[in-house]
């Protein structure tokens, strides 16, 4: 069913990118991201990854290397500015790579762009940084 | 003289807010932003500051305890989508605090909106973290 470009269907849409990582299915992750270009992608600590190839390139090794990672996602601020859909977030990161448990926090800033024919946002952009101190991050004044 | 809000304006704004810092000037730091709502600053290793205040509070700390700073700036990418501006660099960073010397690399995401009033684009949104590798860590695919 397609959602309206609303604040609530840029919520969900970035809900679910979150959820297409915690599922490990490639072909979930690769439905999150805009088919377009000018995908852009930076993992906490990464290098900068840029188009489409290079970004679901870099999706695949993170979901093949990962045995299973869970997000609990706070902070979040929504808005859209004319076209765009821009969520910024914290990400609480709790993940196991092989028999290693890791937790961690992150702040990401995740652009999507509405996509018409599928009814609904489409992530283009998502720049993700460690951050200090998991939820507890975030001043706003 | 106001810019058209065109692709190169959008570079030219970004090169503006390089040069605000450089300065430490906080007058033309606060001219690189955006009067309005909505601004949000991630500083390397920082938690996430939301609104003027506490983005621009930030700015006055860190210029009033920066003795020097130089950015030399790569690898950028600039569009434009609707009525933002989406602007991704590396900041390839070299400063002085106090006795010290740094260099340093880090990667921005720098969202801009066009002020019709100004008649140029103003920041809204700086995303940057530390990155590996000066200069050496942008896959273009």
């Amino acid at each position: 069913m397609a959602d309206a470009p609303t604040v609530e269907s840029l919520i969900e849409a970035n809900a679910g990118f979150y959820r297409a990582f915690e599922s490990l299915d490639m072909a979930a992750m690769e439905d999150a991201w805009d088919a377009g270009d000018g995908l852009f992608c930076v993992h906490p600590g990464w290098q900068a990854l840029i188009g489409r190839e290079a970004v679901l390139e870099s999706w695949r090794m993170i979901l093949a290397n990962t045995g299973k990672i869970g997000f609990t996602l706070s902070s979040i601020e929504a808005r859209i500015a004319g076209t765009v859909g821009i969520v910024t977030l914290h990400e609480n990161i709790d993940s196991r790579v092989g028999s290693e448990r890791h937790r961690a926090g992150a702040l990401a800033t995740n652009l999507f762009r509405y996509d018409q024919r599928a009814g609904r946002w489409k992530l283009f952009h998502h720049h993700a940084s460690l951050a200090m101190a998991p939820d507890d991050d975030v001043v706003v004044n």
